[in-house]
């Protein structure tokens, strides 16, 4: 593929090489996982076997050392041409890891022993792929960051109560993170993330995905009942309805490669279909006619803006992740964000553009079960739900920063008073 | 519904209202077929004892009366507010009935009795459904105008062989409109209507209508293989290539309303969701959220757009059909034919644009299989694929007649070449 | 030109020929005005001897006698396509006839004796045009509704203090129609008309219009220096803030009229060009080429949405105001402003499009001062400026009201806020 | 500003730096020549005595040294965010230089000591900036890759006949590189490149240019009568209507960034403009209304894709500049413009998109002409027009590309036809 983004670490070159092999094996097994809604086992046993699910292990643990999100966002783009639900299950565990790693190298770097010691355990288990992790932020009528599911404190440890959707993942995850509230000793409220191993009473991971794409990514409902978390595994962070550091903001960004691989793979394999499909009274190719170059000249311009914005973005996410001290102001990360921000729209309508204009040109075709661009239409719509931030909140966060205003204010503000409402109650 | 298009004739009203009951009723069932993808039987008995698959039989013989074809795209734009796979199955007959009904109101008025004789046996069967037909146009590899499925000559009749595509209705039809190519005595290539009956030896239908939306609207393959149909059921018409007379391409008008249906019901659905849902931490209904009113804002203009569109091109049809008479050239109709094209390009991207824009305010609960949405979203695809024409020749047809030149010169040329390159091979 | 728009009533159908005949002599000088920022004064002169600018006078007193806004409309947009400035320069004096006629007319149907007392002498006037009506609405720094020029009572008048911009006309203009505020002796703050004569002391007209487009029409700025008017002349509204009485709204209808219009222009310009002009190597006519095919039936595409959008519009509207008995809730008016709107949206995006595909086709000459199609891009991009609404306003009105919203409740609430902080200055 | 593109080399980031201030200052004075239509000479002479006229001139020449075509690029976007006539008309010379200086280092590299001899003497002059080339390509009806203007040989040299158009520059160039056809001595029909020296008898510069926008930019029409150019300065190239080398092609590129300029320099003005102007009856500064922010949210989002674009395709360029051997195969060549046309379409849409989403947010005020907003709504439509491609043919060139087809087989075929039609006359 003629002027693909390229990794920019030799490390990511490497993962993303192996994503697209992966990529070419899954594509065979997509549309069955489509039609049956079925969560894509065994290409999960295949990047585990590969390594790929270690890219972001550091590399004396068995992984490939990826630090770069810009690379993970391709490699997760590579997967998505073959199998877009592989792709956004495969970084929902990929960046969990690139978490982990990330705050051990920073302890090992300042001297912050107890973290440390605490995540190093884990980087075998990551290294190997021994746990799958998943990751449960979304509940039904809020925000991501003001989530009703509790955490309610009791001796050495929290009672967890409530209800996530969209878990991706889920289905075979080891280990789930969490998104909830908790009320600190001091009377405050604010976000923690806590960590919950399968198999604990009380949590019941619903086998109900069943959505219009993205079929086969087991994001399942899981419901919190009184479930048991000891003390260690609630890492408490922000105020309820802020934005959590950048650095896992940024995890959210190799997500939207998997939008520009649905482009990628559309595009292919609709400029075989107009090379090789005759259309009588001409009975000459497709592609010899100037209605299909012509909408395909448009299809390409909007990928062409879709990689050249991942790629921008990806970049100036990576500069920042390698040196936060050089810009440690909250607007440095707000303008940041902005940035990421656009990229995700940008890519997300592209991606859409790309697909149906693909449709188009096939002509009916494309539109049976059978063509993989009807899976893909119904796939690239999850793009611009994903978090953060959803269509309706990017623009006015992204207008807001660049108007020079505080993009939180107005939420915090509307948290405030919710803490109130329910503190009358 | 405020402002929603109001038929033009009295017979029109009253089908239009019956449309719009039968679809509230049809909308219970539409997430079942749609999920099984399984033919609206149900609907299409229902259709059948309330009179409005009659809604074009002459009301001496039990049907409507309705000529408008404007009235007839309010009424499938209102079946389709509740399952527009039900929409364009019974646009399927209906037109096809008028075409019946508009022939023998010809044959009376200008004295043809052979054909008044020859139409007049099916008025009561129409009027009262006994009969449902089908129309089977499209065919892989080839436009519409130049079929590739053939009616061979034989002694009292002719043997269809071929092979067409997305007949929708085809499920239970018990009659079938075949365009065909035939051979003339005199040498000639030209195209036909075979009508051939449910039943006939070497006519499969085969049940394997699987696409990404309109799932219940039985648009199956049908494979002829040598299959007898007698000389008085073959019509034959103009040449290869050539476009049909206007009162036959008119019949596609209504099913442009079926995506104004999807659109106003995508619309309506997402009203009542912004009304009722409440978000933390505001808690206020969604409604009150100004990026909430600015997403409804662009969707109303499109939903404007569209139904003026229709409703203004559906008046030009009518006013021509009326009178067809006092515009006979063929510029005339080929301008008329460019408002049409329009309206439907217009109509087709402004159902898209809706249902994308409410997906957009649903907030990630659209995307689930559960809403209506997500079906919305599946079925408002098939609008441009709908011949004639696919946006891809309709671009270039309207520009065309827009700048004098002839729309179809091209096509009969390449026309010409082709069958030189068959009678060489 | 084919599928134009075509009046309603026989009235309308005359005036539309005639402005037709004016359109096309006006596009002589079109291009000097423009290029001078002249005021169209000898295209006044034509329009009032043919009697044009006297569309809405009843025909007893010498006018043509219009009522629909539909028909006005479309005069309107004849008058564009020769040249726009003339046309919102004629339109916002034939509106303001109108309302007078529309007052004259309700005052003898329900026995106003008083108001028909009052407007009875004009009617000679506006019927042989002897005066010319200019409003003078828009204030920098507040919305129209909220006028910061005030009317500031005194014995058997009152003092205008204040300063408007975008007057058009007001450079012949024989009378001006001032939007004020005024103190009433309740304490209330209003909404007041003052008509103010030329000549009166303390009014001056600053001859500076120097705008992009419309460079025409003489939309000064106009300054009011405690202008004395004397009691009859102020005619006291709702309250600031408040939407106007619909039949004022929808005299801001026709002026959508002019943004068509230019459309059509350039559709005509551009097609006459592709027709004639030829290029190498090819040697034939541009509109042989496919790419300009495609580019036209886009052009074309646009032009039926914006010309089926006014023509709706224009229908609604003309129904409402012949029997606004009939929906005489505040809800309806609300949702007839909503299609108002979002017309005006359809067109003025149409028409825009419509004038840049324009320009894409004439591959570079479009660009050139010599080329109409220069002057019609900037011309049409005045089009989202006209009031009510611009489109930042515009979409979250027509969202408000399609969600069951009051749409003027926020505004009347910032009002309330403003007033008390000025009365606590 | 913030997430701007950056110089990717050394000496590219002091040109950049150089012009960024050289845009502050011309900002000043872009409204005057603007609306006289007077070229900037001033600061041409600016730019010659700072040195950035000689951006890419060699350092031991006493120029800057810039190879980087991104980086050129960016100056050029620098220079625009003042004053779009200056940026254009410098590119214009400055990429002459560029040009000059790459076939220096070449024949040096290679050992090519005639061209070494014949360019040599060039690099002091261009070094100091003691001449201004202009380039003069484009004709009316004619692609630029075919020329009518003619270089007829005769003893020592050629006459030039013809007529350029759009010949940037050409009010104050000491020098002027036209594009003629040449008849070879056997027979053949070349493009060739003559050199014409100001004051050359024949030649005349019309001081006609007067254009929508761009109006400082002496874009005038140059007659050429017999006008003797010696047998040195005309450079035969390929043949007629074949792309040139890929380096004259990519010196069209920093000319796109010009256009990213205007779109930088909107946002700024509308952001600075909605932080201060304030509307009643909020009286708060327009930044703070949802609308507001949402439009600039949009606006942000086309400014990153026109920036992604812009700096993908400038570095995609450069790699293969700095290494042509690497992939010396058509083909590339032909994938590499392709990405180069998709960046030009993508900066050229964000532009016209971001100055009129700021013209929507000015509301009324930026639609006179004292808003820089009304000169950049002009200036930035110059952008499609500007060669290599039009928008009529860049979809064409990209969509075939795409689909492995020769872009410029037909353009071959209609040029032979030509020829022969010519041969025949």
């Amino acid at each position: 593929m003629s002027f693909e983004l390229r990794a920019i670490s030799t490390s990511g070159a490497r993962v993303v090489a192996l994503a697209e092999e992966h990529g070419s094996d899954f594509a065979e097994r997509a549309e069955r996982h489509d039609r049956e809604g079925s969560f894509v086992s065994e290409n999960f046993e295949a990047m585990r076997s590969s390594g790929l699910l270690a890219a972001c292990a550091p590399q004396e643990f068995g992984g490939f050392g990826v630090e770069s999100l810009h690379d993970v966002a391709l490699a997760i783009g590579r997967l998505a041409r073959g199998c877009p639900s592989t792709a956004i299950a495969a970084n929902m565990h990929i960046v969990a890891v690139w978490v982990v790693v990330r705050g051990w190298r920073t302890a090992c770097r300042t001297g912050q022993q107890d973290r440390r010691a605490r995540l190093q355990p884990l980087l075998p288990l990551l290294g190997q792929s021994k746990i799958i992790i998943s990751g449960a932020g979304t509940e039904p009528g809020t925000v991501n960051t003001v989530p009703c599911t509790e955490a309610v404190p009791e001796p050495g440890g929290y009672r967890i109560r409530g209800r996530k959707i969209f878990a991706t993942n889920s289905e075979i995850a080891d280990s789930i993170n969490v998104l909830v509230r908790v009320c600190t000793p001091d009377g405050a409220t604010r976000i923690a993330m806590a960590t919950v191993a399968r198999g604990t009473p009380g949590m019941e991971v619903r086998q109900n995905w069943d959505a219009l794409g993205m079929r086969g990514s087991g994001s399942h409902e899981i419901v919190f009942r009184d479930c048991f978390v000891p003390e260690e595994f609630v890492a408490i962070e922000g105020p309820l309805g802020e934005q959590p550091l950048f650095e896992y903001l940024a995890t959210n960004f190799p997500l939207v490669g998997a939008f520009l691989g649905i482009a990628e793979s559309a595009r292919d394999h609709i400029a075989a279909f107009a090379r090789e499909r005759r259309k009588l009274p001409h009975g000459t190719p497709l592609c010899e006619r100037h209605a299909v170059q012509t909408e395909m000249g448009e299809l390409e311009v909007a990928l062409a803006a879709g990689r050249a914005a991942l790629g921008r973005a990806g970049q100036l996410i990576d500069e920042h992740l390698a040196h936060p001290e050089a810009h440690p102001s909250p607007e440095y990360v707000d303008l940041l964000m902005k940035e990421f921000q656009c990229a995700k729209l940008i890519v997300n309508r592209a991606a859409a553009d790309v697909v149906d204009r693909a449709l188009t040109i096939s002509g009916g075709s494309g539109y049976l079960s059978s063509s993989p661009l009807s899976r893909m239409y119904r796939d690239v719509r999850a793009g611009p739900f994903m978090q953060p931030y959803s269509p309706l909140e990017a623009y006015e966060f992204i207008g807001k920063v660049s108007l020079g205003i505080d993009p939180c204010a107005e939420l915090r503000s509307a948290v405030a008073q919710m803490l109130a409402r329910e503190r009358s109650d």
